[in-house]
């Protein structure tokens, strides 16, 4: 242990949160660090201003935070907010082999740094982006689409507590190691002894590659994992979500230095629309760890190509997220919780529900007994009443974040048409009351029976809906296990008032290898996972290779190099 | 956790035995279950006869232990010993659908047992080999080549204490999650309450391909670490070594009967000689999870193909393990450490030296200043005098294992005027006194300039070591960390009195990733290492994707499945 790693100011101030927090992921227990609620009461009263002031200085300007990176001199950046303005922020264009080789000449001095020091700078780099929740909410909304409230929260404390339990998470595992041993084996003549000293080293540079509409919940994960276990990170944002990551590497270079560490153990790489980079950078020989959240397709070459190449990958990509319908003693309940979940970010989360298989035999509920078309029906109407006030549907909703998106809510009933499904609701566009060229749209509800897989085995990311028809609950639950091991799920819930149907679909969960949430009528969503609790993806299924934050996450992000001899 | 999870008798039996070994393993002091020395005293009066009986009986011979497998009705074996007898076992021949089949059958109710009772089976399945350790010291004898002793210890207990290792590995990762927790969240009207309930699931089918040279000690790791994670295992065998993984894999079966499990979870894929069983085996769908050691050509196509499919691949292959000689106190000692590692069943270890760096400024030693030729020439000395008599030769050198050994060890003169460098000391044929068909050579030594690399920079498995001279220290230091970071290595050592130069050799070992012995002149060698305490392979460098037994090993084996609900 360095004396750097005794000594560090930041150690004795984040030592009871670490250790508050490791608790809390050892027991799986609530714990967060980082109020939810932008009310000014919790993050200061002139935080929503502030926030909002420092947002709009950032645009139609060069982003000169990063100016010190490496970089080509050229600027590159091509948002247009999914609300309509143009952002016009640019970027410096990372010089890659530059950066590499900072980030490389950064690591000894943070490898010997030990993981104490490393997981409290990392704490403080969290608690620094936490402090610049409201800016980041706008820099959230205004690249992902998502509603103003939900960016501060799922692009702020939440995915701020995801980092926190990454980092917690490293610290126990490399903590399980000790840092020496005198080890002594009985034999004749007297024990043979020896020390054994175990040093904690990192595997290389680490790539983060984000997605367009959660840009920080699902980066940080894999940046504060790689970071903590002692590896410099290059984040690749989506080209269209580059500012909430440009915010958090700017603030985390700024802790970095402030802590005596080089800032090239965090850069930025940003690039225009319609660029390669994120291959490029993936098939770098410093690369030695990938993190990516988005499309299955790249998804799938970078576990095959990377992968191949020797490099540790973790994936999230996409599935077909499933909820089993058997019966309700809350309708209601049921109904509304099911509206939100849909309609929460126009159904453009990666564990947003999208097939809700009902048997043809009807659902028994406390409001009588439904047949699958009434049920239908009584979901179409809630789903309808929810987003049917314009100015507190976008509150919800948000906007539609790209073409492809739109393509499909646009015109649901062609698509229902080639899907051979029935529309029981179409989608509906929604006037934003402050963003007139923002492309809002109410979720829709297509009908189908079990037998028409085609409709319903692929992904239909954004606000339509499938009600499957199945022909009892039996068959819903063989649909449902059987589609997501297949095709991939992160989220599945069930309703069910038997006690045997909740059993079972229990064991069609771990057949499918996804977390199941239970007859939620209340404010508990599916879509929703909570840090140090809930997993987020399995790894057991498709559309994840990994979970947020298991120990399978960090484990291997660092390596033990042994020297021993004889004392 | 089931009724059987609470209630199996092997649960109080081995309960002490793990909390012992995850002790030992947390802090990773000396711990040993199965005692190394064959002695009647240790074993019993009867066992070595009773051992060597047992393996004649097997002998030319269906082995009928593994009858109940399901299988073609065809029969496999082509075993020769390397010290000349022809074995003549024959083997079912795996009939692999049914096979998978009943594997995945078998699945469930192993699953459901829960993670304790796994534990206290696989250590019960480590016992029952333990009792037959001397029957298995012949069986490895007449596969890999061993000498007997060697063939007892590192085919026996030293292969059963890592099997244990794994099993408390992977018991302390899957105790890790809790299995049921009541989540609490303060809101406003109260605080939000769910229970929610996680559950540890295998992933599938688990392939074990073993190697010629340490069949047990290198399948037990992936064997175990696989089972004790809820996975069933299908053994595939070298084909020149099947004999000690049959004897295994009856004996797992045999006590999963009698614990109340379908011996289906453990089974043998014995193949001829030649065939492509592994290629087919990792690439069938049942097959989530791979251990493979061996040829590096295979296992690079494991990592690719077997990795693109989805399936997780753990790899030792093979590296360049270096000597780097700076100075030393011991003289005496550390040639007769290096005449016992390159000895040791004729460098046929993954683990044995290969490479000596040599400074050509000389080296300090108590006997004086030695330049680097009069140090090779002390090397050979210390190698000839400690091969010199045939008949206590054998019992170190064992026999070459196959003809791609025999071939380089036959003409070194040839291989050094190929690979351009000098013979300090030719390999010698040994005629073993009890087997004269078996090809024993003693090791060779052959010095070259460290500008030669094409020399020094293969691996050469068997009996040929390299005398690599350097300009200096650092230059010894520097190559010895790129070969190995580039080509890889599971051993390094360095002799050294400079305590600045032991420090830089810290680092080289780091910047290799390779775990480092220091100035070992006793009963410690670079080639061995002791389970629960040493790590064996890194990870960190291309020799091995993974090390003998950290958490990387075993975390990602199983995943955890959550369901969550309000109360």
């Amino acid at each position: 242990m360095s004396e750097t790693a005794t000594t560090h100011p930041l150690l004795e101030q984040h030592r009871d949160t670490l250790e508050e927090a490791a608790r809390a992921l050892r027991e799986r227990s609530y714990y967060s660090r980082y109020p939810e609620s932008p009310s000014p009461r919790v993050y200061g009263e002139t935080a929503p201003q502030d926030g909002q002031d420092a947002h709009e200085r950032s645009l139609n300007a060069s982003y000169s935070a990063l100016a010190d990176q490496p970089s080509t001199g050229r600027e590159v950046g091509s948002e247009v907010s999914p609300y309509g303005p143009t952002l016009g922020v640019r970027y410096p264009e990372l010089d890659v082999d530059a950066a590499m080789d900072a980030a490389l000449a950064a690591m000894p001095a943070w490898r010997d740094a030990g993981a104490e020091v490393r997981a409290a700078v990392c704490t403080e780099i969290v608690d620094r982006i936490n402090a610049r929740s409201h800016q980041m909410a706008h820099a959230v909304m205004h690249t992902s689409g998502q509603p103003f409230v939900m960016s501060f929260q799922a692009g702020g404390p939440h995915a701020q507590d995801r980092a926190l339990e990454a980092v917690v998470a490293a610290l126990e595992e490399q903590s399980r190691i000790p840092a020496s041993v005198v080890w002594e084996k009985p034999a004749k003549g007297g024990p043979i002894r020896m020390q054994k000293d175990y040093r904690v080293v990192p595997r290389g540079v680490a790539l983060v590659i984000g997605c367009n509409t959660f840009p920080t919940w699902n980066a940080y994960p894999g940046i504060f994992a790689s970071l903590a276990t002692g590896n410099p990170v290059v984040v690749k944002p989506h080209p269209r979500a580059v500012l909430p990551l440009a915010l958090t590497v700017a603030t985390a270079r700024e802790v970095l230095l402030e802590a005596g560490f080089d800032p090239a153990l965090v850069q930025l790489a940003a690039e225009d629309d319609g660029g390669t980079l994120a291959k490029d950078l993936a098939l770098h020989p410093a690369v030695k760890i990938i993190d990516y959240t988005g499309g299955p397709g790249f998804g799938a070459w970078l576990e095959a190509e990377a992968g191949k190449a020797g490099k540790l990958v973790y994936t999230e990509k996409a599935g077909l997220n499933s909820v089993v319908v058997d019966s309700t003693d809350d309708l209601k309940g049921l109904l509304g919780n099911l509206a939100f979940s849909f309609s929460l970010y126009s159904g453009q989360m990666c564990t947003a529900p999208q097939n809700v298989y009902v048997p043809a035999t009807g659902v028994d509920t406390d409001e009588g007994h439904l047949g699958a078309d009434e049920f239908g029906q009584h979901l179409a109407e809630a789903l309808s009443r929810f987003t049917a006030d314009d100015a507190r549907a976008v509150e919800i909703l948000g906007a539609t974040v790209n073409d492809d998106v739109r393509g499909r809510a646009t015109d649901v009933p062609a698509l229902a048409e080639r899907l051979g499904g029935e529309v029981l609701l179409d989608s509906r566009a929604v006037t934003h009351p402050h963003y007139p060229d923002a492309v809002v749209r109410t979720p829709a509800l297509v009908a189908t029976d079990a037998g028409n897989e085609v409709a319903y085995t692929q992904e239909c990311f954004g606000p339509v809906a499938f009600l499957v028809r199945t022909a009892d609950t039996t068959e819903s639950l063989r649909r449902f296990a059987e589609t997501v091991r297949e095709h991939g799920g992160m989220t599945a819930s069930v309703y069910s008032t038997d006690e045997q149907v909740l059993e079972d679909a229990r064991e069609a969960a771990v057949e499918a290898g996804v977390a199941l949430s239970e007859n939620l009528t209340g404010q508990i969503f599916v879509n929703q996972t909570a840090a140090f609790s809930d997993l987020h993806g399995t790894g057991a299924n498709p559309a994840a290779n990994a979970a947020y934050a298991d120990t399978a996450f960090v484990a291997n992000r660092f390596r033990v190099i042994t020297s021993r001899r004889h004392v």
